[in-house]
């Protein structure tokens, strides 16, 4: 059987356009979708009364073959078939002959290729929201089990205050589920239903897409025919989501390249997530983390592919759009892909309680804690009390010491009130330093058992693919 | 008053940092916000018993004074004074003295500027979508002033069926409508405190955060401080939303551009909204459209530029996020431009009837329902009756006529089916087959009306700035 | 033989990794650059008595075999073996036993995988340069063939005035004669060697770089082993020259889709480029223009994430750079598709002389004109010629006239300038209108002929890839 | 005087569309270019006797005396007179009466803004390029001065091996020499006259283009009237150099950053480029630094803008294209200052030897080279001679010592091979492994040495802007 359109004209296509216009190499990912949507399409027809009990059969049964042979991969792919819909039209002709062809009535190719991505794109937006909700989770228990270890918290990558890692690991956990979110939202768009616009206009029988919907599970149907068969807008918002996500976890993925730099060493990375180096044995190359923070370029590039394909297209359907696919499969892979990693690296990573320290120290990260120490306790004015604290760190700084380091006389050529030992050590303390942090969303310890507990509660949010 | 940090250093900045680093021509448009922020958190401050009355008096009086000189014009703006917040507070010092300096008591400027920014995005995403609900209301009004004007419907730019005017203007209202529900979640981004959450790690006060969310209308409070100063998702959210709308107009623009060509003709334009040509007096050039479709990469543009800019960067703050205003404000001056030109453009088109109708009968936009009548009427089987249809088609394209001017010789040396006037001409009326196209969701004038009204009840959803 | 890295390492890498870091199916691709680097190499270290004369016949030997098994499809691909580079170098080892290790002398991964890449772009410059060469010769065979053909000059998709169709097909030949000349610029950019770089400082051993370059044929030697291997330069600029022909492309293929509509019907398209509707017989969609047109954002796509990718990254190899690959192989395909599908484009469609006559006329193309002929031959002042020019073109289209229909009648009653026939038909003669255009660069027929000569040589200009 | 085109049009333009349209606040960055291509425009006239003597006279004198006003800040912007060609217009003829009409002879706003733009890029490419001279320059002298400095060499952001500082650096001059490239090649784009293009299709006079050519100091003239109307290759050019530049100097942003922390700490930051904190006294943000990162995504975003607004569009103008103007004037301020602050950046940082030599003894950076030496002076074979420094990396290691401070037992407990001091200290020197690397291109000090040379040598050759 051949191609549809070749009715009216005389030449050959151009191999050229073949070769440009052939999808079959990615719709062939979609191939659950097209069943599951012909398969509805077939029930719906036989319900009102368009399609005989017997044809009805004959497809069903047809599709469940094809399915089969796709899954046992015994199904062959052809270029001049071109998309998956030719595929299996032609297939499903020759398993059952010319009622096949009926199975076409009140349907075109726009609207099925529109049900085929809303089901694959809800499809997806569910499967990297569950894989979200896991890394979330992997972040709860890390940051539970971390609750008491201190890091540095750093603006401008400089040592600014003590923070507790469970407070560091969380920062990420809020982002992350804030992506869910869009995935949610995606599912929320892709999940209406096409099906039953025809090429752009509607069809003319009084088709029961109400049924269709129920079949297919849909919560919503398009109320424009025209509108169902233009919009890319579940895509869209599925390469936007992904975007994000990819883009957050870049900076999770810096931070771990940076952390486990000789420099910081504030991380042991597990084997399985590392690589070493065939010259050099000492190496532990962060590959994982790299990887991931490598491919948010990618997840960015294929969302402004999309928007530059959509901008300027008159209604309804311009083959321009068939280029949707490529972009919604390569974000889908990688973004499972980034997903995955990140979750197997928040697993696999050990913090090291010394270089943690050291880093603390040498950035002299409770200069402040110690001011306002001055300040809260010993009623020195701020501005005065900032001065002693700076005028101590320079001191330090000039001989490579911390302020664990300072001695007793160097405290007391700074300020007489910097003698006394229990006052200066409880000062700073980078524990004390975060345990005073008690204000709502602080570090302070309280706090972060708190905020363990909102978390663990908001994961387990109600989400659109958990409703009945 | 000095800039606060410059305690330590001695070199004076290099002019190059300064004309760098500086952010007041961006943060000026931003100053009720900072304002607002500063008068919310001084009352918390009161509440919790930091600030005496009479400070307390004194600033938020001093407050309302800036305001007041803002908003007549004689604040003056110093690039050495680098941002809103150093301005603010040095005018402050100068006008109530010392107090003045109390206000920064448990506040940063890194959730300083998160605070501004929140109220900032959550205002724009409202007043944004609240031109949109406009937008939408043009598009229904016209669609039912234009419910039996029949226009091509277009696949490949090529005519393919006939549609109401209402169907198509309907298609591009929900599509807008989705983009408000994408401003509607920015809204709710943005609808979360971020303020108390200090330079990263919370604040040595027990604050009252609940008393600020109150009093600024938050509906969230961010659980965790380095989330709080980290994140971007709120503008992130709005220049993505901002994008989705704009390349959205520049379809609906370029259309209004095709429609207004000398081929198409299919409308006429307000004269407030085309520009004529100083050598040409024939020309009514569709400028207004034009530029709509023109900024559609502007929005693009803006988004491409955060996220790259966020890409890879460690927690928390970094002086790379101060470049996140630059895009905020250009799209959304941008995106407010977009949207009420557009409702110009709907407001200001006038349909052609004679052009519509010569492009549907140049476009053979019926030669499909003759074929359906023919099966449906004549009983012939679906191929013949396409090879009749087609045929005929045929004939009349290369004698350049249309169906309508076919003699019933031509039709008859096709088939005696197509012999019969009345038979003939209902099926291949425009209106005819807009009407047979009964579906839900469908041209039909029945399914117009409907969708009217479903249009009219979905643009009276709750939104999340109408919540009490 | 196992992965070279797995001496330090106890755990087996996660799946993850290995999904997410192998290469394989990308870097297949450049197997002959692979192997012509490592054939080089070897030839330099026999000349220079690393390798002994019997390592480097095996060696050499090997890597034939290897090709041939490559090129007769026998090769078998592993993702546990990750890259091209472990694939060829565990087959050596098996071919002809420890001598291929040899082969890894004074060399790393990271210097071979650069100018693996390098060798690369330089043949895809060449290849894409060249097919850009057949696209400019089309349009010049075309250009020369419609030479006397008019058609509308647009400005705002308005009919503006009347260009010769050579006039408007060498607009786009010098935009893709520029274009080439960026794939040229890319050339030279590629046109450099990397190896002998080491991982990063170079080697221990004084190599003979300048015998590498004459035998791998480059122009030139990276000075900096660094920037040697950290350099994506060469790859973004490919990704350049492509997204700047791909958008040119959108330009010319969104003019032969609106050519192709029903209102314009400028042009015919060959058979082969284009697709009937199965259910609308009289339809011919403009497919490959379309594709063309909607790929554009796939370069443009492809561009970002480099650009992304890169910023930010830290010197000298980080392994995100291996995400280059990705964009750069899809962009080679689509650049490719694209200038072949353009030059079959150029060469199939076919204007029609009927519909060009008609949108100039009905566009009132020559107004201006009349007008000037007004100053010019009947010594009139310029405003008022407007006016009088002006007010005949609002008389016909209040009764849908052309200027050839308007009647002595009306003529006159704009003025009576306009009674004389030979006058009026010569002034509004489209013919003349362009033939009057004799500035250099114009449209008339003698600058015509004048530009088609001076596009022919530049046509045949010396590129970088023809130069010994 | 009013608009040109305001003639045939009834309505007043819609605020809005004024809004959207006005450019002037833009343009007026152009008035050089504006006026000086008026004045060829001019003389030309004169020179082919199209305009009086006394007229051209009028004129110039008229130009020059609006340039005075604009130069002294009294001439005034309104924007109902939308671009700055309308401004000079006015002006010109309040001041000279109507021989100012006589310059719009032979030209049009589209060709008039095309000569503008062309100048300013040309304007602009030489001006960054000779900035980016100074950058590279100053990457010669610091490179100068740290000849004998060492530095560890990253891959992955791990120690890998030793390089002299003088390398690194180097190694950011040769990319930003190619990016000086890609502004000459803008140069070279925008050396090109579209004056004498008329709107579209040329002119009716026999202009003397030639002329205007010498006149402005073009090199080329644009052969093809639309091509010139049309082409924005020099804005894209332009646009695509600076977000090269952009990007790369990100890379070197980031590596000032790292540089910087306390973890790292490999240089002291002049005080003018960084800021301290007003809480933490020990800070020394490097603002500039990050400044510069984060503005990589502004130059790409303007990139995506302007490629997205071209995409699609058919010839000639269409009024999107004043679309370039925005990203075109935003990107080059961008550029300028970031050129202006990494060179200060460059002469700003001081190299601290006792924490470089920290990380690479930490790092140990010279564990292959110990390896090296046990295959090249002990005879051991490669992977066992691997094998043993390994060893004894773990051991130290795992001690949290270097390979410096391994003891002889430890060191003998491995091999009886390192137990010789003279041996081993030689190996592990990493100033002897940096001049091991002789191989052209390394990082031996003979090699810096003669780099140094190239790299001067290169950066003085021929550029287009300084050829006559």
């Amino acid at each position: 059987m051949s191609r549809l359109w070749e009715g009216r004209q005389t030449g050959a296509s151009d191999d050229v356009l073949l070769e440009l216009g052939a999808s079959i190499d990615l719709d062939i990912e979609l191939y659950r979708e097209d069943l599951a949507g012909s398969r509805a399409h077939a029930k719906m027809l036989g319900h009102v009364g368009i399609l005989p009990e017997q044809d009805l059969k004959a497809i069903l049964d047809g599709l469940t073959a094809i399915e089969k042979e796709i899954e046992s991969g015994k199904f062959e792919l052809k270029i001049e078939l071109e998309d998956i819909h030719t595929h299996v039209e032609n297939r499903l002709t020759q398993l059952i002959g010319p009622a096949a062809g009926r199975l076409h009535t009140a349907r075109s190719r726009n609207d099925q290729i529109a049900v085929d991505t809303h089901l694959y794109v809800r499809r997806l937006a569910r499967e990297i929201g569950e894989e979200i909700s896991r890394l979330c989770d992997a972040l709860i228990v890390k940051a539970e089990a971390e609750i008491d270890q201190v890091i540095p918290g750093y603006t401008h990558l400089q040592v600014a205050q003590p923070v507790k890692v469970s407070h560091h690991l969380l920062a990420h956990f809020w982002g992350f589920l804030r992506d869910r979110e869009r995935f949610a939202q995606t599912y929320k768009t892709a999940n209406r239903l096409p099906l039953g616009s025809g090429a752009l206009a509607g069809v003319n029988y009084n088709t029961d897409r109400e049924f269709l919907r129920k079949e297919l599970n849909f919560a919503e149907i398009y109320e424009n025919s025209m509108d169902a068969v233009a919009t890319r807008d579940h895509i869209q918002d599925f390469l936007y989501a992904s975007t994000s996500f990819a883009v957050r976890a870049s900076r999770f993925a810096e931070e771990i390249v940076l952390w486990n730099s000789v420099e910081f060493g504030f991380i042991k990375i597990s084997d399985g997530l590392t690589t070493g180096s065939s010259i050099m044995p000492q190496k532990k190359n962060p590959d994982a983390a790299e990887l991931v923070r490598g491919r948010a370029g990618r997840n960015t590039g294929n969302l402004v592919n999309l928007l530059m394909t959509l901008k300027g297209l008159p209604f309804a359907y311009n083959r321009d759009l068939q280029e949707d696919r490529t972009p919604l499969l390569d974000t889908a892979k990688n973004t499972h892909l980034i997903a995955r990693t990140l979750t197997a690296l928040v697993k696999g990573i050990e913090f090291q309680k010394h270089r943690l320290t050291a880093s603390l120290e040498r950035g002299f990260a409770t200069a402040t804690d110690l001011a306002d120490a001055l300040v809260t306790k010993k009623d020195i004015p701020f501005r005065e009390a900032h001065h002693i604290a700076g005028k101590l760190v320079g001191l330090c700084a000039a001989q490579d010491l911390t302020l664990t380091q300072a001695t007793k006389e160097m405290r007391r050529s700074v300020s007489s009130h910097l003698e006394d030992d229990t006052f200066y050590f409880e000062s700073i303390s980078t524990v004390n330093s975060t345990d005073r942090k008690i204000s709502q969303g602080g570090t302070a310890r309280s706090r972060q058992i708190e905020q363990v507990e909102k978390a663990r509660a908001a994961l387990v949010d109600r989400l659109p693919w958990s409703q009945k």
